[in-house]
């Protein structure tokens, strides 16, 4: 069997990685610290110093970094992969990232006879633990149909959306709705708040409508027990809203939605929220109208 | 059994009002513009010239119609309801309404020894016509307890919010929602098309998971074949946003998502379609960033 490659061992990387290494397949893993890839190495799996180690070893690559800049690092960097690639290989890059960037990656490996696909996930932590993410693919659809038994390991809503970089975009589209959902949510739940309605009588009404959303059934609940963990991270969350209003100003188009949403959650980073999930929005918007406590004092008086 | 009168023979109006009639209830009716009311007349409902004339009649009366301006019409005006308002009478509201003025309907039935509901609702013309509706009401308890078979004739999720105008404040944040998942919505659907993406190839990978939303089951389909017939109509959602703008102001509550939202869906009124489905919103979001013709061609040259 081929051994295959893993680079990235953060929440989601570390339980993905795992799935395939209890399906049989022997793994080569690197991570930028080498403490969090210790469960990896004391189940079997063989350590790499360097992407480059990790290439030289293995027939099929993925990796699930953090920031595009990382993914820049692991396939240009020096002892990066795509130096050494040869005849045959695929690199599966599982980060969310710019689809200008898995183009990239794609031309370059394409150049030395390898091949790459982009394929960002959603589903969170959970979805990774459970093996349930919905995995969107760019590349070659042959490539496509090669690595989708190992893609079956990590998801169940599997879906080649076209050429190098169309994953991504996939991803930005998905990114564009839980925006938007999540502002409708949290101003919904912030205007509930100040009518004196109560929360839960409140969802309850609009949740079997028009209004119904995933935001509005996991969220909204944590948000009523003022519950901001992460789910997913605002920091995160910034950087996939930043590489979508790049992207729709590099395509010529205005989405007035997705550049607010942006600036608001730039906002709750700001206040210091940014390893909160995306939820914490509700705190920049609540913040915004936070009564000043000396206005207060003189209309009370 | 007790006379019910029912006022506004819009879309939703005949149909809630036909359930109702079916049940076995005896029913005057009144309309502005009679000819609408005719299938009920024609199934035995009995006509009267003004609102005032149904109050003389009826022990529960429902009204249903446009805008705040007609229900302070019916309910203030000449030959008014609450004018000739007696002991005991219950008013109930459904139209979407301003919270405010359904506590001053509240307050001065109240004063005439009468009571009444605020409960707007959610679900549009199919929800009325297969009396499936969201009921949100604001108002006495003990008084939604004797309406409260009535409603179910019309309705499912039929939930009492706590006093006069908290039936409205729910249906606001109904609203408020909607919006936000509207506009991440068609934001995505825009996005989608410039990146090349096949539109239900995009659906298929984010509808099950964190995006997932009434809006993207029901109206994105729509959206993909340029159908943009109401659904709920543009006009109406405006006025829902204004009075949800206004009444968030009153409370001193900025919420920038929603008016973004309001403003956006002023243009798409600007652009001639008022009369379409809230999902139009897509169009004055293609239009922000169309493409002059003149540029495209000087480009393409």
């Amino acid at each position: 069997m081929n051994t295959i490659g893993w680079i990235g061992t953060g929440v989601m990387g570390i339980s993905m990685c795992g799935h395939l290494r209890r399906a049989g397949h022997e793994i080569v893993v690197h991570s930028r610290t080498r403490s969090r890839a210790e469960p990896l190495l004391q189940a079997g799996a063989r350590w790499a110093e360097t992407p480059a180690d990790v290439a030289r070893d293995a027939h099929i690559i993925f990796t699930m970094v953090g920031f595009p800049a990382d993914v820049r690092a692991v396939y240009f960097g020096e002892h990066g992969l795509l130096p050494v690639a040869r005849s045959g290989q695929i690199f599966v890059d599982m980060t969310t990232t710019e689809p200008s960037l898995a183009r990239d990656i794609a031309a370059t490996a394409t150049a030395r006879g390898a091949s790459a696909l982009d394929a960002p996930v959603s589903g969170g932590d959970v979805g990774a633990r459970e093996a349930r993410l919905a995995i969107m693919v760019g590349g070659d659809p042959a490539v496509f149909a090669q690595v989708l038994p190992l893609f079956q390991r990590l998801g169940q809503n599997i879906v080649h959306q076209g050429p190098a970089g169309s994953g991504q975009h996939a991803k930005m589209c998905n990114q564009l709705v839980i925006a938007g959902t999540m502002i409708g949510v949290c101003e919904s739940m912030l205007y509930a708040q100040r009518a004196g309605l109560d929360g839960p009588t409140m969802l309850q009404s609009i949740r079997s409508g028009a209004a119904g959303c995933w935001t509005l059934e996991n969220l909204a609940p944590r948000l009523l027990r003022h519950d901001y963990a992460p789910g997913f991270f605002v920091d995160h969350f910034v950087k996939d809203l930043g590489i979508a209003l790049a992207e729709a100003e590099r395509m010529q188009l205005a989405l007035p939605g997705l550049a607010l949403a942006r600036q608001l959650y730039i906002a709750v980073q700001a206040q210091g929220h940014g390893r909160c999930g995306t939820q914490a929005l509700l705190l920049a918007l609540a913040q915004l109208s936070a009564r000043n406590p000396q206005d207060r004092t003189r209309n009370e008086n």
